[in-house]
């Protein structure tokens, strides 16, 4: 099963948008088996479109197009897609319905462009888009496949889970890869290379491949291997020993997610939570309410950016304040038991640092955050020292917090 | 100046990794006047370097090829260059010295393979990599070039920057593409369009390119065309007539970012901000100081996530709550007007809503959001009704409140 992806849009050869599609599909096509041979991006044009089609039906069987199928006028993907396969267009009626249903429900007028998205190939199977108003398109030709989808990336993933990877499957049925990945927190890739790599020799003997994609604060490692059962044996084997070696660090396999990770264990336990939050100024709580659901184990915070409030709201002491500094064990614990006290939760995660890329001092650099947490049984804090890069640092922290609270809820912290 | 961009590195199409070379190319040939026509994206493999030459000189003057050019056994593109353009390779002098100190200047062992980096074919021009031990090559062919350089970004655009744009503008004395950018908050696509589809005709009948670019809330229009001082006039003149005709939608220019915007416009005006928030749970305040000196206008917020805080830190009454329910405008006015008097700012943004994807009523569906802004003169709120998807409802949130404060600020609100 050979993937071509054809990614049309002025606007990446401009540099104006990074074609994150592109990625996204070939991490999926991986996943059931297939293989993306080669990505062509092309301009909004018609002899461009055209061109692309016989080049990349003539590299694989499968041509997966994003791109080109807004409302507004230079949006020609459809136009031409009917030249190339002989057809023409015509109103969808179940299309035009939920367009409608779309814009109703929205309490948007609808307008004869969006109208207009109705109008699809004769030709083609057309693929249903939950999330927007322009569907997918699937045209066969000669035995080949060619799958036009919307450019808007939540709406291309839509279409492309529910309607086209169930059909590729169904035709190509791939001999998958079987592979499972390890979600680690809080260890750098090179440390953990050295920490696993007796492992790591064993498991390339075994002809078990072994990838590490890392992103801020978290790793994840990919061991990958032909499917059967040997190797599936053999894989969950390597999982639990370097599960066993860095237990602290690692919070889940295959498709976890650290919020939704922490989110199940505070349903399981029956905690709820608070933050108190400096540095990260809401980010912990934005990430602790990305699931659905969180009012179930979340109450509310304080994020108290100015010395005033840390005093007035989360009841930090004046003299504590002046002795310490802001960034600094003593104050991050009293926010994290002010939290505690005033929000009347199980637990409170309190955060104060520098997260630059100003302010910085010799004693506490750019990148000197404090996570504290509070619980009836005790606070606890430690110290992080993260980077120059202000968003990034804030993306550390909060991962960083989400596992100290998973590691204190498992009695894992010491 | 026509130019063609070939990634090659499996783990680009694998998605291990993103093609940021690409864009960051894109931009930079559109500022020295060319355009990447199209991009493709390719295997380590000779067969596909050698298919995607063919192809890539079909359409365009100019190829750049990145990657592939390591000292590990699977990067063959230089030998594949050679076999394509008839020659061979040899020692290059400077480039083993540069390498040899390279390796020199760092403590580290100079090994075989290196010194193979040095081996480079006679048919090309060398351009030195000051970054890195493997230079790049420029080969020319019926008129037309192909240049190769390393995949790692910082010595790609090292060797872009100092030895192919000098060489590439000299030889075609391009002219520059003139573009700019209007950036716009809580206006469709579809209905932008039509509201401005008499300017739309008059701008593409004066040959100015016009492309829609829209994400969650945002939409931006790129306004285009050959650089001289009449499309720089006009250009202008367009992007005035689109301001004035939906001002309170249009937040910037260029390169704005709208929590830069509005950071921009509290300090100049010396204002201070804190939020409540409900159903946002704390991305409006990660927004408002995800620029580094907030300290300078953000205070502080509550977040008040359960009935219980908002009524006892956002002096929300239990009347109130029990007569309209959370999602309404009562309580979301009522919470703005709380933060502001306990929080004592010039401004709070207070939001409640149902961020889905479960939760939804028939009278408050999912995706049904009010945002309110107190501020000493008045209170004021609006509703609005996003769509199923949370974190998506949760970015519009936060676009819509940051640009209902500018207008808030600005008078534009009515």
């Amino acid at each position: 099963m050979n993937v071509f992806i054809v990614s049309i849009g002025d606007e990446l050869l401009l540099g104006q948008t990074i074609n994150t599609n592109a990625s996204w599909i070939g991490t999926e096509i991986a996943r059931i088996g297939g293989e993306v041979v080669e990505g062509l991006t092309i301009k909004d044009s018609k002899e461009a479109i055209l061109n692309s089609l016989d080049f990349s039906l003539s590299r694989a069987d499968v041509v997966l197009i994003t791109g080109g199928l807004g409302p507004t006028k230079d949006d020609i993907t459809k136009y031409t897609l009917c030249e190339y396969f002989n057809t023409e267009l015509e109103i969808h009626q179940p299309t035009l319905d939920h367009i409608t249903d779309f814009f109703t429900k929205r309490g948007r007028e609808m307008l004869e462009v969006n109208t207009q998205q109705a109008a699809l190939p004769k030709a083609c199977n057309i693929l249903f888009n939950e999330n927007g108003t322009a569907p997918g398109m699937w045209f066969e030709k000669d035995g080949k496949i060619v799958v036009s989808l919307p450019g808007v990336p939540y709406e291309m993933k839509g279409i492309m889970i529910d309607e086209v990877f169930p059909r590729l499957v169904d035709r190509f049925k791939p001999e998958a890869l079987y592979y499972r990945t390890i979600h680690t927190q809080g260890i750098g890739e090179s440390f953990l290379a050295e920490k696993i790599s007796d492992i790591e020799d064993a498991l390339r003997q075994d002809e078990i491949g072994l990838a590490y994609l890392p992103s801020p604060g978290l790793v994840r490692l990919r061991l990958s291997g032909k499917r059967n059962e040997t190797n599936r044996k053999l894989i969950a084997n390597y999982l639990d020993q370097i599960e066993d070696r860095i237990k602290k660090h690692v919070f889940g396999f295959d498709g976890a997610f650290l919020p939704g990770v922490v989110s199940e264990l505070l349903i399981e336990k029956g905690y709820t939570i608070s933050t108190v939050e400096s540095c990260t100024a809401g980010a912990i709580a934005k990430s602790l309410t990305s699931i659905s659901g969180s009012s179930q184990y979340f109450t509310g915070s304080f994020l108290t950016y100015s010395n005033a409030l840390k005093k007035e709201f989360a009841d930090v002491s004046e003299n504590i304040l002046t002795l310490h500094g802001a960034v600094s064990r003593e104050v991050v614990e009293a926010m994290a038991q002010g939290g505690l006290k005033k929000i009347k939760t199980d637990f409170c995660i309190s955060t104060s640092g520098v997260a630059g890329p100003n302010g910085g001092t010799d004693e506490k650099p750019v990148g000197t955050v404090w996570i504290a947490i509070a619980s009836k049984k005790r606070v606890f804090s430690k110290r992080f020292q993260f980077g120059t890069d202000r968003s990034r640092n804030i993306e550390m922290t909060v991962n960083a917090a989400l596992n100290l609270l998973r590691c204190e809820i498992l009695n894992l912290n010491t």
